[in-house]
């Protein structure tokens, strides 16, 4: 294991812990638990890497806060994270979450939707709460922060949703950056470390809006790295594999194989995504992953990756490095290169 | 038409009007257009009564309030409106909303579901402009309120479902004045009788918890209206006739139906209950408005939305006695008789 893994590791774990243990105060463990409450703390209680809650502990602990200031806003993360799950998992029929059933398959699509609605509003109870202790400006900042992430997840999930209802075969690269800026980006890595920059600095933080540049950077590696784990991945990876060309997923080796294939192959790969679920599995997804691997989509996609995590690197030291050294600035340096080459 | 509802009428409109006006401020005309924004404001463009952005207002103006401070609460609460309905639709796979096809079945399940999502962090957006000209603490309770409403109705919708989905047959009249507080009242009444009361009224009106029992009567009393005429309606409504029944809606009517039946038509009825929506229609569904009419549950469930509206006028006189008379507060009190009569 290389030093900056380890350290990643360590700081995962340990920011992890004290996420979910203060996690649980802000899920209800009342009634309705049948049908509303034990749904609510499912997806929270099968874990995860809990990155997002980590890079905002490590942002607002790299600005001179402590780890217990950040951790309402840590938690808020994770909830609507979880929420987030809870809808994709009914919109695209996944079957499958961490290893276990999904939520909607549990309990039927009703009561799973309505508990994905409960999850997002409780993620405002700790942003709201942090008015004791850090004021009230910072505590409707906070909250206005989520809302800005909460919109523009959403502007990127019906560009997702739309492209693969509509079986739209003529996308470009800026298309799908533009697509994982505010899919991805926004609650995985830009409003993370936003809000733990604003709880560390106050309002004071001058390069708020920089953020934006390195957390597109970095997220949009990191979900990369994710496609391409999803096709060449093990099963370690808890969601079914080749799944996203079952569901239609857009990314950016699909885009490249388009561009690469003969009009024949684009032709047979349309049809593919036109096709039902059930009519894809099988042969024809192999066929596809056989094709992105000849005309190298795969190589070229984490090539692609590659790139970014360079460009996140450079923003990063823009951003950071008038701040001291420490654990949590190594942390999140280290968390570049390592969303390349993470197996899980 | 008698003086309360010639009053009611032209409030209605008024604040509707103005409403509607402030509510497309809130609506982003930008892209993704035609995956989210049309989506978005597909139903706020329907119209519909305007019933609760005009309690909103009527309540901040009887409290001293311009109706122009309460427009961004009342576009708050229509907005997050909207969404239940949205998201009610996807849960209820209704086929109609005010009359023209349900937003899923416009555009599909999964981009219909998000572009609720998004309508309910839309509506906090209107709530954080309070901090201008009613300072950060208003704001702040303005969005707890909102947060609160969200999770009663989160509540008491899943008691709803889950007693569908588990062909519930055991409930009480207590189960339902429950369910109904939390699915109905708090975001029909409650809240937004409380977040006028908040603009009016800044942080110090004291009887602020007083208003949930008004709220629980007069909201609980429009529900059973609604319920009935659901039965009795006529195709002014809007929604298809019965159609509560055949998504099993566990009304007041159909609780007093199973106390009063034989054994027989219990089994009966439980069993129609369970059996898939299309084998529900025609004769079965009139099978069980038959038996209702013969066991006098509709007349039964409207004595009891009768009594709940005197409780409602007497929590009403002790909140709003010491308010000057004015032609909000004759609204506000005229609405209670309103809702019984009301035929859509």
């Amino acid at each position: 294991m290389r030093r900056g893994e380890a350290l990643i590791h360590s700081v995962l774990e340990e920011y992890g812990r004290l996420t979910r243990r203060a996690l649980r105060r802000y899920l209800p463990a009342g009634e309705p638990w049948r049908y509303l409450y034990d749904l609510v703390s499912d997806y929270p209680r099968r874990g995860g890497k809990m990155m997002r809650p980590s890079l905002c502990i490590a942002t607002a602990r790299a600005f001179g806060a402590q780890a217990e200031d950040a951790l309402r806003a840590a938690v808020s993360i994770e909830l609507f994270h979880n929420a987030l799950l809870v809808h994709d998992d009914i919109q695209d029929e996944s079957q499958v979450r961490r290893g276990a059933p999904s939520l909607h398959v549990l309990h039927g699509m009703p009561l799973a939707l309505n508990a994905g609605d409960t999850l997002v509003m409780l993620s405002l109870r700790p942003l709201a709460e942090y008015r004791l202790g850090f004021g009230l400006k910072v505590a409707l900042l906070l909250i206005e922060e989520m809302e800005r992430m909460a919109r523009e997840s959403g502007e990127g999930q019906a560009l997702e949703l739309g492209w693969r209802r509509d079986n739209v075969v003529d996308l470009t690269e800026a298309d799908y950056f533009e697509m994982v800026l505010k899919k991805t980006c926004w609650y995985t890595a830009i409003s993370p470390m936003r809000l733990g920059a604003l709880i560390g600095s106050g309002d004071m933080y001058p390069e708020f809006e920089t953020l934006i540049r390195f957390g597109f950077f970095f997220g949009t590696a990191f979900q990369i790295r994710d496609d391409v784990l999803n096709i060449v991945g093990d099963e370690r990876y808890g969601k079914e594999l080749g799944d996203d060309l079952l569901e239609g997923k857009r990314t950016l080796m699909l885009i490249h194989l388009f561009s690469q294939a003969t009009a024949g192959e684009c032709e047979r790969l349309a049809a593919f995504l036109a096709a039902p679920r059930a009519e894809r599995l099988g042969a024809p997804v192999r066929w596809v992953i056989e094709r992105m691997k000849h005309y190298g989509s795969i190589d070229y996609a984490q090539e692609v990756a590659n790139g970014l995590a360079g460009a996140a690197l450079h923003e990063f030291s823009t951003l950071f490095d008038r701040l001291p050294d420490s654990r949590d600035k190594s942390f999140l340096s280290d968390m570049v290169p390592w969303v390349l080459e993470r197996n899980s």
